[in-house]
């Protein structure tokens, strides 16, 4: 059956089994719910097994288990490996929730509920476009599932996994539907995403308090020096001051950066969407240039 | 009867009653002490009546009585104002204590109590000073006492009774004995403080959590906006870069700073007593000079 009767068909059956999967509370960063998110690990599992994967198993790490599956047509075609995940963000402060967040409701044509858009929303729709493909008749590549659920809490059972099943995850392509897009109505391929180095600094200063008013001057304020280092790894351009910073960052080319000025962006909306007069940073490059091609060195908290 | 001969006579009274004071929890910061801080106040008022002062009296404030007194000799003669106070700060965490912070013991002569050297100690010697000198038959000058009980939460109520009350505070000289001295075997005159000027900033940013990956590198992060600020509060000779902050402040001869120099000063026991490798401050003073005749500009916390 081709793709758009199949989908007409089954349409109601494909939302409410995502409603359904909605409807479990797979917070990860909270251990109270980890029954649940073994239920939502439990409810892939079953889901990709009826769309037809082989091989579908939860493969256990030293947290949550990933969920996986293939689907073989031939070695001489590409394989497709995509990446999702089933745990979902905190939902507190409740409270400020217009409907209860894993209790799905639909209004407009849009699902309110955690996890819609991140992840559970697209990766049942990589589950569903196997079932899909299937009933269409022809595959046209080799799939590989790779679902974790600790996406909301580092993945750092996912790099073990990864290193330890190199040969069971090769694939010519990773499909990544976790990202952002550049408008509701404009579908998007993003080709790349910054990776992320987390380093946490301790300064260590007099070994107690000490009164502003008689050490004051005299000693080297642990807060002061804190801000120093911090102000000194940005210059004026806001460019990145650590030495080495930028060396293996590739710079691309003015074709490639024309072609990215030519998606829809008005710099306006973006400040306004945020609340501030006006976006920042680095001289020589636009917004999306900023959040997108360039790495960037944030100060997530001092304590 | 001569000083010496009336003191070795009294001196187990005077310790006994300063003892006394110091059982008192005259804890300002926390209002479960409130009653302790007023017995502490009527204890002092007593004393001092007992001493010989006129005019004693408790003044109201809009918060914790002001203890006052006087003792008129002469209109010939100068007249010195003694400040104190008889609140104390907060004596947790307990555990810390070796003997209970509100009942004092005596060990190798030195009395360990919450109070007894901030600044109860002190503030009855001075009492215990006019009961002396009316003992020896001539007191050389007028007296006025003024013990606050706010000392230790910002004295905000003393600051409108000293305006308040201009002509009846009017001194020759006042005496504070709430300072440091420069060892326990050199007694010390200090011949000024420096003040306080308090600042609260709050930087404010987005409208919301930003996400560093789709946001990062486009928005002024506010704590990196905050760690400029406060780092470009000093420049690299550790100098106050605020425009006009040193308009007013006094340059101390080379006189002057020649006879500062003569006070013992290890720059090795210092840094060696709050655990760092070395004191550090604005280019082109000492030690003592940066903690005592320089303004300082120091951040106190970030939250």
């Amino acid at each position: 059956m081709p793709a758009p009767a199949y989908l007409t068909q089954h349409q109601n059956r494909f939302l409410e089994e995502l409603l359904d999967w909605l409807r479990i509370p797979s917070v990860s960063a909270d251990p109270a719910f980890h029954g649940d998110v073994l239920r939502a690990a439990e409810f892939l599992k079953e889901k990709l097994t009826a769309a037809g994967a082989q091989n579908v198993a939860l493969c256990a790490t030293a947290g949550n288990p990933i969920v996986y599956g293939e689907y073989f047509v031939g070695a001489d075609k590409p394989t497709v490996l995509v990446y999702g995940h089933y745990d979902v963000q905190p939902a507190d402060p409740y409270e400020l929730w217009t409907s209860p967040p894993f209790n799905p409701v639909i209004k407009n044509e849009k699902i309110y509920a955690r996890g819609a858009c991140d992840d559970k929303g697209q990766a049942y729709m990589h589950v569903k476009a196997l079932e899909v493909l299937r009933a269409e008749g022809e595959v046209p590549c080799n799939l590989k599932f790779m679902l974790e659920g600790e996406e909301e809490i580092g993945s750092n059972n996912l790099a073990i996994f990864v290193r330890e099943n190199k040969e069971k995850l090769r694939a010519d392509v990773i499909l990544i539907s976790d990202t952002g897009i550049i408008a509701n109505d404009v579908p998007s391929i993003e080709v790349g995403l910054r990776g992320l180095s987390y380093h946490e600094v301790e300064v260590t200063g007099p070994n107690r308090d000490l009164h502003s008013g008689l050490y004051g001057g005299a000693v080297a304020n642990p807060i002061n020096a804190l801000c120093d280092m911090i102000s000194s790894l940005h210059d004026a351009q806001r460019r990145i001051t650590i030495p080495g910073f930028y060396d293996q960052v590739t710079e691309l080319s003015p074709a490639e950066r024309a072609a990215m000025a030519e998606a829809p962006f008005s710099e306006q909306e973006f400040a306004q969407s945020i609340g501030l007069p006006a976006a920042v940073g680095e001289a020589g490059y636009t917004t999306p240039e900023r959040t997108g091609i360039r790495p960037t060195l944030d100060v997530n908290g001092i304590w």
